[in-house]
């Protein structure tokens, strides 16, 4: 059986030292996370998470969901126990408002949750996590009967929510969906069509399902300026908040899939289903972007998650499974071998993926706390620099830290040689469920074009030089600090490729748009390079301020400091191959047509 | 149902263009290889493999194998059937020696052969494929009543072989071994213990299957230098040729895997069952590694033949799937939008996939050549180097092919999105069959250490300073062209890097065993990265001139010169982070005691 311990002690060193949140105390809702209650909310969470959810992980993979013949879909044995727990102690209403029952608490401790249940539980994440997103749409574009209606059940988890965009034929391109939104007459709409790839579509976790579901109305314009959002309640609900009538919204089937069996991937047939419209006609797709903004960077979270808990058994397996001896020696003569541990290459996957766990967690968090700053920072100045550094941050969150969270799993499992391949250790399934987050809400393909197409440009490149100011500004002030200067050193490079590799965007891609499309990828993965690598000079500094101090575990933060340095050494070149790459341009990219791609006889 | 065409007229340019095997027709066998039965063998196995192979892989995923009562093991359905027809083609006869009924062909077609079937069929390929190595280990190891009772009807197909190290303690590190094996007094051993991980260890496809197992007779010294090699068929065979009784060695369980589930691979049961030694005593160590040598090139063939098939597959849902425009503006206006194979995103994945496949095929096919020009080259000279190349071949093909082949699967079915999830489109099973290749016949960790703790060392280095030579001769030639020119001078620079990084081993190696561990999988993947580009430059020229010959199909090499060209501006840069991070040393990699990878409370 797989292992999981959520790791607490690293939560508090980003929440606490890193983001120093008790300093943001003077913020709304922030004056609610006080230190008692942060550890708090970090242990509990922790708990439940190793303790309810992990044991669930590698059965409810085997069993995955049922689809009966009347359409109901029943999830794994002990999923509805768990959720019922998760319900009781309220994990979901963390970071929620509190006028509709939430907790109203930073979105930092909201992460915090959502990080330990990805990680010990993808699958089972995915009910209450879908419903991050729907909720925050309901609060965004949701008239007040609305809200009032689905909004203080749905943060109880009483309900649960989805979104439904994709449809047979397009996913990326929501302007061709042909789902309909007929008006009734009465102020509700008759929805008819077909939603493909629907998370937690179906279940039997909650008695109601709040479906939010983009669609067209007659007339609308033939492109994503003629698509509507709709809440289409499973069972609708009556004026008293009772349950009334199913809906006509059905499971036509779940999908057979590669991993995160114990998710239900429906296609939801819609046959006139009774929905109301979300905010105005013909502007679905903003309110779609508050939602999958959310979700994005809960998909970034479980890039990492998966890469979390992958490590922690790879580093038991490491230390447990003996082969071969050291190279410098044999490290336990009087063992027959040593733990493959002492291999360098072994160490390799280990302190490679340490060195993204620890980094992607402090820039997800990050981005949380930047979440609340854009609605709740003293000036406007330091709202709208939030709101446009998370803006390019959610792409690479969810690209960069999805691609490298799925090789870190897969690097994990390596670790195991031929066990790793056999489904009994679980290594297999980490890699499974962790594959899906490089496709599902907008292929990181998408979040290349995302953050190169869109974010790069937005205000005059206003947010991507606020992002190299706030690096420029910490490696400069690293540079005079002994310890911290190589490190510094080595990401300012870093950086200089960075900063490069946007001004060759700047001087060709107007010319020839495929120049960006050609690069973006690359773009985007230099980027997740900084970034972290700007996480990792941030932690160091506040390591070395630790050390200074005479901590009570100095272990931990001579860790971070030698797990920065591996990472500049390691991580950090690859940046100047990826421009490289980047400033090959689209010639000879683009340069073949169809039929030099056909296998020829 | 995935689609696959076997690359025939790829296949062609390979061998009759770039290795020109024609030239090679004074060496024994290769006289048999006319151009006649070239193009006979690449275009009859090609149509088996599509036509039979193919239309078998995806239900016999679906199926798996299934393990009676009594221990005997079925097949997929249509396996049997299949194997029926392989043996009666005789397939797996063409490159072995006349004098057991094989057809004495050049290796350059037997690995055309195993590619297609690898590709079409990864699982029933592994079937007849272990017992390639079980040959190759009997031919130089075996007795010659060995060799009579064997190699003919192993060589037939009539009887499979398998090859039994690894133990549920040992896999990597055989000097761990405890299986044993007692002298009979007859002459033969009784072998006890338990084998796992056996691939096709039982089935039902021939009537007898020959296990060659390593096993420790008593007294002998407790380390790789005490191993024998056993050759234990499950029946007993008689003097006259005919089946005896069954020997006492069973199949425990077949394991659940991740992928390549029409594989049975067995844990397989030895009670005591008879045994006869292959070569000498103790020796088993050499024998092994003549059955691992021809084993590990045979998974780099995997690792191009599931890159291929995914990329066939990907290339064929990139022109029919439509979402969104092209950049450039739309491509097919009166449609509602363009195929995704316009995007340059979805165009990079495809262009890296042909890049690595072509190049790859190239690489195996020379590497093919090599291993007959081992044997039969014309002068002591020649065959020395060759071998000396195709040691150091041999990792790279397996280690760095199957990384880049498991990169390249995941690419293709990135290309589907949310459908490749899925696993009714089959890009799933890809990603899964590909995975094992980066793990069996040694990790690719092992792979790196191979190449750099063994081969480069060997002879003094001879074997990478022939490497260079060749390499740096073609670049040389290849400069006075103008149209090779810069491809050349783009593989100089990535040849520079591989220079470099032998050196900094050279130097820094002997101080520290731990700074060769480091760099070995960034020195395997440098190497990868420039054998393909030297593939690719061989290529180039051969394209080029047989573009000034006008030749009947001249888009066909105008694409190799575009690929070539793409490979150059986009694999290249690569080799100058990858010996960056060589550089780095073990010194940050190794500066962490197991304490800081315990996941902290």
């Amino acid at each position: 059986m797989p292992i999981y311990t959520a790791p607490t002690r690293d939560t508090r060193f980003v929440v606490n030292e890193m983001l120093d949140l008790a300093s943001y105390g003077n913020l709304p809702g922030f004056e609610h996370a006080t230190p008692d209650m942060i550890d708090t909310v970090i242990n509990e969470a922790g708990k439940f998470c190793a303790e309810v959810l992990a044991p669930l992980n590698k059965s409810g993979d085997e069993e995955g969901c049922t689809r009966h013949e009347d359409g109901s879909v029943t999830t794994p044995k002990g999923f509805k126990e768990a959720f019922e727990q998760y319900r009781e102690s309220g994990w979901g209403t963390i970071s929620s408002p509190e006028e509709f029952g939430g907790q109203g608490m930073p979105h930092v401790l909201g992460f915090v949750v959502e990080e330990f249940m990805a990680t010990s539980n993808q699958a089972f994440a995915m009910y209450p996590g879908l419903t991050t997103g729907a909720i925050s749409a309901l609060i965004a574009k949701g008239s007040d009967e609305q809200k009032a209606t689905y909004l203080p059940k749905m943060i109880a988890a009483e309900w649960l929510g989805t979104m439904n965009l994709t449809e047979p034929h397009c996913g990326t391109d929501l302007g061709m969906i042909r789902t309909k939104a007929e008006p009734n007459g009465d102020g509700s709409y008759a929805i008819t069509g077909t939603k493909i790839f629907i998370s937690a579509g179906e279940h039997d976790l909650t008695e109601n399902i709040i479906h939010l579901v983009l669609a067209k109305t007659p007339g609308a314009p033939d492109s994503t300026k003629g698509i509507s959002l709709f809440v289409v309640p499973k069972f609708l609900v009556n004026d008293d908040g009772s349950l009334g009538d199913r809906n006509a919204v059905s499971c036509g089937s779940i999908e057979h899939k590669m991993g995160i069996h114990a998710n239900s991937t429906c296609v939801l047939n819609y046959d006139g289903a009774k929905g109301w419209m979300v905010g105005e006609e013909n502007k679905g797709l903003a309110a779609m972007f508050i939602m999958m903004n959310a979700a994005r960077l809960g998909v970034g979270i479980q890039g990492l998650g998966q890469a979390e808990v992958a490590y922690q058994n790879a580093v038991a397996y490491a230390l447990d499974r003996r082969q071969g001896r050291a190279l410098t020696g044999p490290a336990e003569p009087e063992a027959k071998a040593d733990p493959i541990f002492v291999h360098p290459d072994v160490r390799r996957m280990l302190m490679d993926a340490k060195a993204f766990t620890e980094g992607q967690r402090a820039l997800c968090l990050w981005a949380a706390l930047l979440v609340d700053l854009t609605h709740k920072a003293p000036t406007e100045e330091e709202r709208a620099e939030s709101d446009l550094i998370l803006g390019l941050l959610t792409p690479v969150i969810k690209g960069y830290g999805t691609d490298k969270g799925y090789e870190v799993a897969t690097n994990m499992q390596q670790v195991f040689g031929g066990h790793g391949y056999v489904e009994e250790w679980g290594m297999s399934q980490f890699v499974r469920d962790a594959r899906i987050t490089q496709i599902y809400e907008g292929t990181n393909g998408v979040q290349a074009m995302d953050l190169c197409g869109r974010k790069l440009a937005q205000n005059g490149g206003a947010g991507i030089q606020a992002f190299f100011k706030l690096v420029g500004e910490e490696i400069a002030a690293a540079k005079g600090d002994e310890t911290l200067a190589p490190l510094a050193e080595a990401l300012e490079k870093a950086l200089a490729q960075h900063q490069a590799a946007t001004m060759w965007f700047m001087q060709n891609a107007m010319a020839n748009p495929n120049n960006l499309g050609a690069g973006a990828h690359n773009y985007m993965h230099i980027m997740g390079i900084v970034t972290l690598g700007y996480m990792w000079l941030r932690m160091a500094k506040v390591a070395k301020t630790a050390l200074a101090g005479s901590p009570d575990d100095p272990a931990f933060y001579q860790a971070k400091l030698a797990t920065a340095r591996y990472y500049m050494d390691r991580y950090l070149p690859d940046a100047g191959a990826l421009r490289r790459k980047l400033e090959a341009g689209s010639d000879s990219m683009m340069a073949l047509g169809e039929e030099a791609f056909q296998t020829a006889a």
